[in-house]
């Protein structure tokens, strides 16, 4: 028990939700990690994620076991029946239309799991690694939907509505570029070889290179000027 | 397959959830149930929700494993370690006081499964069974928080922000007393001995007759002058 005030951290183990954490303890927060176990192809994020609660001092790693949200369907990333796009570039990922790695609702059941730990921690604010300017289109990436939904957690929970809290929604990355996130979490002391972001690992355990979210990390890399740890370090299942 | 507009139905097998369920059908939807398990103590009421989906001819019953929930604490209904209260009146419940048995967040989690699933359907008509009348007192219960999420529903989901849908949430018993849901249900032929509502059940089965929604119940069959099958059929377990 320390006298720092609580954060719930989104984590996923990907680079940015890293950078939040960082973020949220450059702040003076004490970490309170939550991931989320739903059947995703990429279980392999899980593992860093708790790489990365670990680096960073968090006071708790809860991994959310939430098996249903992958029999709901819908997505590339919680069946084999749908392909993970591959080899796409970055202009077509900007082209506005919403890839099949969507997950639907998937962003407001993560904060809606957040929202609720928050009460029960008594900690006020919540931080999310959403990002609307290197994305993949994601419509619960945007700063309208986090908007909406900072103003339904204030009507939702009891803590709130008996006035004992005011819940804040963190998206301190929202506006960057990824390789502006890259910068920030370096000069916070991220170690992005911790970090996970492939949605479709090869049989060996590499990143396939090729999916939207390896292709968005190495345009990071290489804007930032920077050499990717993960990739310098070879296999890193 | 029918040509009848699907509706996801929030479902806990108590006996709000089912006249909403029933209400769904009359207005011409197909129906299409979700329930969650997610460690409550009274998982009894899992297998009325199954009971009343089938009742109710239900397309689809969609039990979510939600795990996790309990893990988050917080509440009497998920943990042994705080008491589910016994005995208050209707008038104690009214005293704007929330008690144990809210679970932080319950309804935006719940809600935001139903809304992954509704846009995995195709369905744009989402019913959920709260009450602002005879209630517990619980935040996410009050019209306000069902618009807010409404809201958030319209920005998150690819469906309806690329606008092939739009998102609405039904709220048909918000502003009924239990007697009125009850005889609404009755006249849409409900049948209530299928539903549970008891948070903390004797050990022989039976509902325990004293806790909030034991009393909500009770006092609902009183004042719409009707008997309730569940006492009438004694031990329903």
């Amino acid at each position: 028990m320390t006298d720092m005030p609580r954060a719930v951290i989104l984590l996923s183990g990907g680079l940015d939700s890293a950078t939040v954490a960082a973020v949220a303890r450059s702040e003076g927060f004490e970490l309170h990690c939550m991931s989320f176990d739903y059947g995703q192809r990429h279980r392999r994020e899980l593992e860093s994620a708790a790489k990365v609660a670990n680096a960073l001092g968090a006071a708790r790693h809860l991994v959310i076991s939430a098996p249903g949200l992958g029999d709901i369907g819908g997505s590339a990333l919680t069946t084999d029946s749908i392909a993970v796009p591959k080899g796409r570039s970055a202009a077509e990922m900007e082209t506005g239309k919403i890839p099949p790695t969507y997950v639907p609702a998937r962003n407001t059941i993560f904060l809606s799991y957040a929202l609720a730990w928050a009460e029960a921690l008594g900690a006020a604010d919540i931080f999310i690694g959403v990002n609307a300017v290197d994305y993949s289109g994601y419509p619960d990436c945007r700063p309208e939907f986090i908007e909406a939904f900072g103003r339904l957690a204030n009507l939702a929970v009891a803590a709130a509505v008996e006035g004992r809290m005011s819940i804040k929604i963190h998206t301190p990355l929202i506006n960057l570029t990824k390789s502006g996130i890259i910068r920030l979490g370096a000069s916070l002391g991220v170690d992005y070889s911790l970090t996970w972001s492939c949605y479709s690992p090869n049989t060996d355990g590499r990143p396939c290179g090729a999916c939207d979210s390896c292709i968005l990390r190495a345009k990071g890399f290489r804007e930032a000027g920077r050499i990717d740890p993960q990739r310098e370090g070879g296999r890193t299942a």
